[in-house]
């Protein structure tokens, strides 16, 4: 074993460690034997001061992604195995893994006329989220779901679901996981269901929106608590109204923003009030021209997708301008500001809830 | 960007996956050049049909950690920076890192006599269990909570924390942490405190207990939940009165064990009833003589330290026997066999709880 | 104390009771005189083997009601003191009290065109249920809130509120409270507020319902779980459309009603997915023609009032034909069939938070 | 129906209240046929400005219950129908009923040598507490519990129970249970169980302390919250060391009593960290020599008894000394002050579960 052992320890320097002798090394190299390592060498990367991510702030430009999508709806078949013609976003600090944050994966999908990529179902708690276009319907235990521009769809873990496109043009949209997190946790179960969805209706509501869209009211065969929400889909026209209604009632004199200018939802689970799914919050934020957000931080990481308008975003040390489709990460715990120039709407999704949960939630500014 | 991308593709192959071509190449290149990575070609790694962890199950022999830190008593001082002579168990699939598993950290700790392990407080979760001797006090916010065999001391995120050892024989226990979780979601805050802690005193019982350690009571005082216990010990005593109970109620008919002749306890937090930390749980088995578990597994991994008695554990493939202080990993979705000789104790501490707040709870076996 | 004292027995019968001898009058006396009252004289009536309320089901005619709300309209003028022109349903099982059921009062309200009922507000929890016309808005906390036919409209305890009509038609609705309960359980306040209310604005939608109106969304100022709902109308559009839907859901197969030919919805607060009001359920039930329900009970007692069709309830052993603005009791534990002639929807408030959140609750057949 | 009806309505007088006329006369004879009654007539009564209950404040002498309840011991039978020997407190402003408040049943049983009291079941919430003596087993669900002085038994609903006394003393101790309220609310269920216990053993601890009285410690088998405390017995030596201890510390500098020489605490459930019992809190107060409280008022109702010492009690303008055995009630809103003499032990138990649980807990000074 101490050949092969994957423990190399060199002395720590500076106050509080050992300095280095003969019989320090004889000690290190007994522990690289036994498999251990001592935390003084360890400590200040393992327990920084406050959150020092690897991931690092980044932006991916819609104008970019997209084109590529359209080259692989050419080259790349989808189907069984490979499962999704999905692309994913690689934080540069996250060496090389496809993981847009330590904790979320965001990828563009894309989907060709007359394509299905194939059901099946996964622990990952997953969501999709439309910047453009429409055409397709996500089918999810049989119940077809249509994605248009503007709409978010939630998807709890476990669930089985599919997608098909019946129209005659391609179609591109941004789901979010929390792949990484179930990866560095063992958490994941995956199982492949049919290869074709089950049904190829295209309704314009679903059946889960049919039962549950209605602000309130809950059927009487549905009563308890779900983990994740049963409303498969969260139309723009809600979303925007509930945005438009925020500013209107503000510049009323009622403080209903989240700052002068900025209005926000939450997208949350009808039977508790909480988030869509026990591990991703999901929101939209509105930006009036001109308006410039505090800077905020907290412990968890976050993914935006502008969805409208172009402005200025600030990462930590970093400010890029943004428009239509730009996505971008904010690690934990750095600062960020948006900018709105003619205006701004913003998709985000974090992994704020896993924090809440564990009481390790924590705001800065 | 190109050349320094951290992103490298090769085609994938198989069902599901695109035939690699020189327009395919390019198209990588595309990817790598943005910092994109398909799905298709990771989709094996990242969404194994059941948890696949890179831990492995492994087991540390008491006789074999302790002399090591005997000799790291006489050479590695403590103090501020290093903090704690503390040496942690490094599973041997997570790469040289002090991980037991991918979310635990378990680690031998020893103080000599006179010797003060300086004050700080960091939002990990801790708790301290005591597999033999005795004569520190681990200071908690002002509150100095005595050290001996068999107890179990529990220890909540940002609270202020130092030991000390007033005897003359120096101690060894057991710590164990969340650090490897909290890593790697950027969760992690720390914050150094006095380089001595407030208090020498040597109390029998900690004002937490004398307080707190009454079965169903609380005081007037202290009527909120709290996230984790404010019970600061759970001694011998009690933990093994407790088990003894089980087994004798089991042996008057009362299915009260979990089976038959394995009695077992949770530590939990009175507050709330539920675990005593938010990331971590905490138990305490006894297995009659003879007696073998059948075979269980969950997602979520485990640290066990045999307390007393022989036996032989199996961890999917492995099997090894054990006796007083060895230490074990199960990883996740591994089936876990505990077999007495002549009586087994078990200590047990896992991050169930992150499991089952977020819904991703599985059992089998 | 003897003479004056409250407590009078007499000597019980049967099996387990003493018999009757001057010593035991001697002893019966001696109870008296120190307010002490024996189990075994009052156990039949105090615990029976299910519960026996003196509330009877009881059916009161909308087309008697309104022409007496309205003859008090001329007569009784609505202002400070009075503060309501509200009439209450008294229920002939419980002594000439205004009380629908022993936890709930009902009434029907009455204001006339330019009239303020005067702002007050008051720890019971309460609703107003419009069976048919328009014209008053309710302002809670200054935010005016329309009344139209359908519309539900609940608000929570200690919230001040008023009532205006400005139009040239008086308008009569239903009021639903916990009065009967809180009075009961000594947990009343109440605090006059100004004689007018404080707008008289009539705009279509309340503040309330721009802010909270939207399935699914929650404004980010307002994220934490408040015990009764913020939104204060339930409008007739949604909860008509979520009634059809799951009759045509229902006839497309899928399992969506609470039995063949019977919908419903429960109100719920968005905040949480519970109950409207920590202490009222309300619900609308709608029946197809001809269906006719299976007999239920439950713990706790119901009001009914007919929104629509005609049609003919079982009560116990008590069997009425209903039409349009009939309300009707049904008290705890007595059962109920609902039958639809033309069709039948029926709004339905009941006190069974109460039972579920102290394990009282029970249903049967 | 209007000869017999219960509703009698004269016309209310001042502001805010029409004015007597023949037409007026008309309208409540209408009303009174309609079995409906005006708020306008009622509202002083029904929605005071705060609680205004009709139960009063009263003490009961431990030195005359006792001597009544050993006479009652000599000439009335235990058994079958009548049930228990139980003798409740009757509040004078509660019409001659067994209720020492709206919600509250408090009595005294008494239980002769070889006596048992029969096994049954009920939905009322229930427990003992024993202020002196001792030799009967309550036997729940066949687990026969010890009651000793300063014992404290919950019980909660539904569960089967008896009493036995395998001693040649009698015993004598102090019932409470929720039979006002459930019998208000009309929840009671009730069913009878054997004529004699399961069993007449006499363990000195139950299988319930045996498996559930440890700190912080909670059998594997038993993870489920449950709506009332698994634990059957609460006893003395802990209660008194708990207090005792919260003594100590407050005289050691820490702020752990709820006002200086006031110690208390809580029972709770160890599942949940809550209330023993769904509706019906239960604490025990000491206060040292020569404390006396601030003076403090709630919604809800409670009732004390003292367990030791001697001192002066203050509920709203009402002042009585007090001694050992000693019963009072405090109304709801009902100003309480304690005021110890040679030092003061209270165990109290009160209604505020349905209040909190309810959103309708209030406190004032």
């Amino acid at each position: 074993m101490t050949i092969d052992s994957p423990v190399r320890l060199s002395a720590g320097e500076g106050p509080g460690h050992p300095e280095r002798t003969p019989r320090l090394d004889t000690l290190y190299r007994g522990f690289e034997a036994e498999l251990l390592v001592p935390l003084w060498t360890e400590i200040g990367e393992l327990m920084p001061a406050q959150p020092a991510s690897k991931a690092v702030p980044h932006l991916w430009r819609w104008r970019n992604l997209l084109p590529l999508a359209e080259q692989a709806g050419g080259l790349v078949p989808v189907g069984r195995g490979g499962e999704r013609r999905a692309i994913a976003l690689a934080n540069p600090g996250l060496g090389g893994r496809p993981f847009a944050t330590p904790t979320l994966w965001a990828a563009i999908q894309y989907l060709n006329p007359a394509e299905d990529a194939p059901v099946h179902r996964h622990t990952q708690n997953a969501f999709r989220f439309v910047v453009e276009g429409e055409g397709v319907w996500t089918v999810v235990d049989g119940d077809p779901v249509a994605m248009r521009r503007g709409d978010f769809l939630p998807q709890a873990g476990w669930h089985w679901h599919g997608h098909h496109n019946r129209t005659d043009r391609p179609m591109a949209w941004i789901d979010g996981l929390d792949i990484p997190f179930q990866y560095a946790a063992d958490a994941t179960f995956f199982e492949f269901g049919p290869d074709e969805v089950e049904t190829h209706e295209t309704p314009e509501y679903s059946r889960s929106e049919r039962l549950w869209g209605y602000p309130g009211l809950r059927p009487l065969t549905h009563l308890r608590p779900t983990p994740a929400t049963p409303l498969l889909a969260y139309r723009w026209e809600q979303t925007d109204r509930a945005l438009t209604e925020q500013l209107a009632l503000e510049a009323e004199g009622h403080a209903v923003t989240v700052e002068p200018g900025h209005a926000a939802v939450r997208y949350t689970n009808p039977t508790t009030g909480e988030d869509v799914l026990p591990t991703i919050r999901t929101e939209f934020h509105r930006l009036r021209p001109g308006t410039e957000t505090a800077a905020r931080r907290e412990v968890g990481s976050s993914v935006f997708q502008v969805f409208d308008g172009v402005g200025e975003v600030t990462v930590g040390q970093t400010r890029w301008p943004v428009e239509r489709g730009d996505l971008f990460v904010v690690p934990s715990w750095q600062s960020l500001t948006l900018a709105a120039g003619t205006g701004l709407d913003l998709f985000r999704f974090t992994d704020a809830p896993i924090f809440e949960r564990l009481n390790l939630a924590r705001k800065g500014s």
